[in-house]
């Protein structure tokens, strides 16, 4: 069985990555980040994730990120609300945590190394949301390339490293569309950016935004209890 | 002022391009691992050398890595003692760390981001010691491209990302040659991967037997005090 990691923040995006590998076959192995995030609801919703699929090799590494202290998921900035796609879509958002898929994908390396896989997947999408510099197709390939050389199996097992970003090109909806028909339970994902309570998403943030968009555009409902009444 | 951020790990090698970094004019912020490594003490050399320079900006981060299981620097596994040259050039040993630099240099990376720094210092050395992958000068240019897509500062700023490895073909004699001429005092680092006490190095391990030959060969005497007579 050809073995995988996987990065799975216990959103919306990861889980549907993770339905996609299972039905390619792969033997996954998960990999959470308590980082420092306001939302570290999400690794609740991680490992709801993986006892719903039964994988056990889920390792949740606690990881501070917060010493960067300059991204509105960690630190004391507020997360922005109720911003239009426009707004979205022009610029780096202060949600973003620098270098954070860097981080996370040299772990999944590291990992990947110790179990002899050569495949980790990765939920990032470069369409919907396009203004972070490490979920565009030019990063992935250079992580790609730079992987292949930076470990022992590169160096001495006849295999080559493969960075899987599946969703990399898919809007929103496409996504979500995807999972249901790989009959993923949406309802079990966290993906707010600031939730009022522990898994409570408070519906206006730019995560929140997006996924709801996605649901209504294949005429589908968010499983989610949001404050507002969804259309 | 040009700002760096460099990888001190409190060995020969970091110190001696931290000497180098600060004689080519760079404000340098540091950056230290606490990683589950049974040499833990370097960190204390390290802070000792940020105390010799005079650097504030110092950061030492807890990660663990030895959830990966499979490195004799974090894990029950024995440090190889008294190995020739040949053995220890010969294949990856079992000191390596799975990802290590690319995990370091991953958080150096998130660091550079924040300071607004372009310049990146490591101390890797492929010459005398080539059985890890993350230390050769083809790995260390895969880093800086994949460096160069992976930030916000990449994106918006008009700077180009370095990743600066001066030691990479330097043999360990002209390493320390370099470093004495920049004054660095070598007695407050720590080298050694497995310490019979606290700062005693055990003048067996590899990392003891390279450094100890790299004064040999420029006739210098190592200031560290080790069980055996040095020649």
């Amino acid at each position: 069985m050809k073995k995988a990691i996987l990065l799975l923040s216990g959103g919306l995006d990861s889980t549907t990555v993770l339905a996609i590998a299972l039905d390619q076959g792969y033997s996954v192995s998960l990999l959470s980040f308590l980082y420092g995030q306001k939302h570290d609801f999400e690794i609740e919703a991680a490992k709801a994730v993986a006892d719903y699929y039964n994988i056990k090799d889920h390792h949740i590494l606690n990881i501070n990120l917060g010493f960067l202290g300059s991204s509105a998921l960690t630190d004391n900035i507020e997360v922005p609300k109720g911003r239009n796609l426009k707004d979205m879509s022009s610029g780096i958002p202060v949600t973003y945590v620098p270098a954070r898929n860097t981080i996370f994908l040299s772990y999944a390396l590291a990992l990947a190394e110790v179990k002899g896989a050569f495949n980790i997947f990765i939920g990032v999408n470069a369409l919907d949301y396009s203004g972070y510099p490490d979920c565009r197709p030019e990063y992935i390939d250079a992580f790609q390339t730079m992987g292949r050389l930076a470990t022992k199996v590169a160096v001495e097992a006849d295999q080559i490293l493969y960075i899987h970003s599946p969703l990399i090109k898919m809007k929103k909806s496409e996504i979500i569309k995807t999972g249901l028909s790989l009959g993923v339970d949406y309802s079990i994902t966290h993906t707010c950016y600031d939730p009022i309570a522990k898994g409570k998403p408070c519906g206006d943030c730019d995560a929140c935004l997006l996924r709801l968009k996605g649901f209504e555009e294949i005429d589908a409902r968010d499983p989610l209890n949001y404050p507002k009444n969804q259309k």
